[in-house]
């Protein structure tokens, strides 16, 4: 079984297969080494994702490896063993939601900046709790462009789109400091995609296309930082092996020597 | 645990997650849905694919429910039998490498068109061994444009490059008529895009990047006509339920509400 890398996110990560997006060319950078999992929740904060840790990330591997050892089905059961495995590597992209301004429009996401660095450490804890050695990777949320916000409020609700902004730069920035805090706390690898961004001049229309979500551009930002983080940390694609053979390894008139090594 | 779907076949499944590729495309329209997974092997044809039929899909899900069932072990270890779960559905797209010429430059990956067949019909009956529910889709292989191939062939070795074309488009049509016959035969939902393709015009550069690989366009007919079958059989995205509460159905000041319903 191949090893799993799942994006966990809210919609920033769940139109990551989208066109250009980041997690669809992450999957092909890692074809036939490793399984990409979108497990992206368009909308939701980190306090609405704790409810579904226990479910994406069951702690059963554990409790499946006790059970076998004390139980007398020493045989074929064994199997299962290698067949339930943690993800390797998780992507935890958070904030752009928990952001969004009290007593403004998107209110009902809004979390306070101290609850959502808590609830990333309760995630990255249960990610750990699952596996040690997962590598757990924190995303800061992109910048926002406060302008890019209000037009397209108003392409959705014309004259009645309301004035004040529900997320601004400012305050998302808050939150991603917290994010990179916490990852410098915890000895993780993080991506402060907040300051990165805006290192480009003209980041507001060149990364986001509504002032949140992310351009093919901005997609490809991501992309390349995540790759960054994993070739850095022991994932690095050109270094791990191919499922099984290459094609130009297999002797056309005995095709059965190239298996036999890999998996017979 | 979500559905998975498996697209099982040679580089224009291995490719299928690069820059607006049908896969990745199939995995944002299932997002929160079903889990796309990919199983392409460049190069393969379907002779070496039946090395990798019992490592990528085991049949192990029946023995396992059997030894549970015989095994004084009744209690936790019956999670099990849900965690482990065969595709519910699968496309197998091979015939592209066993349609190369015998005599010609690819020889070594050719097949001959009767035991292509036979290929195909072992891997269908595995699949269905595995899962006799399994939507199994067949998928013939696309048309070649020999003066793609001959331009592709010249931009790699210039002046060396050998004048006979290692695939014609008339060979490839054999196989994708077997291809659509054995589907016929099994009974099994099918896309016959060797023809499909040919029937707009100018589809030689419109659809095949080197005579044989997919464009962006390419790749939207194969998304197109996938999601055509699974729509038509019982996997329609719209009416499948998203794994979580849709953000909107969460009230923010009790969140567990619509979490209980759905997953406490």
């Amino acid at each position: 079984m191949r090893p799993q890398f799942v994006l966990f996110g809210d919609s920033i990560t769940q139109q990551s297969f989208g066109s250009g997006g980041w997690g669809a060319a992450l999957a092909d950078n890692y074809s036939r080494k490793a399984d990409v999992i979108l497990r992206g929740y368009g909308g939701y904060n980190t306090r609405w994702a704790l409810f579904l840790l226990h479910h994406l990330f069951p702690l059963v591997f554990d409790c499946l490896f006790v059970d076998i050892r004390d139980s007398p089905c020493q045989g074929p059961l064994y199997a299962i063993e290698s067949d339930i495995k943690p993800p390797v590597a998780a992507t935890i992209f958070f904030g752009a939601n928990d952001a969004a301004l009290s007593g403004r429009t998107s209110e009902r996401q809004h979390v306070p900046v101290e609850e959502y660095k808590e609830n990333l450490r309760r995630i990255v804890h249960h990610m750990k709790e699952c596996s040690p050695t997962m590598l757990v990777v924190l995303i800061t949320p992109p910048p926002v462009d406060e302008e890019g916000r209000k037009e397209y409020a108003r392409s959705l609700y014309g004259e009645k789109a309301m004035e004040l902004p529900e997320r601004t730069n400012e305050m998302t920035g808050v939150y991603a400091k917290q994010c990179v805090e916490l990852a410098k706390e915890l000895g993780l690898p993080f991506i402060d995609l907040w300051s990165k961004m805006q290192e480009t001049e003209g980041w507001q229309k060149q990364f986001l296309s509504d002032g949140l979500h992310l351009t093919e551009e901005g997609n490809a930002v991501v992309h390349k930082e995540v790759v960054g983080v994993f070739n850095e940390a022991w994932l690095c694609a050109s270094e791990m092996p191919n499922d099984f053979p290459h094609h130009s390894e297999i002797d056309g008139k005995n095709p059965e020597m190239a298996f036999e090594q890999q998996c017979l």
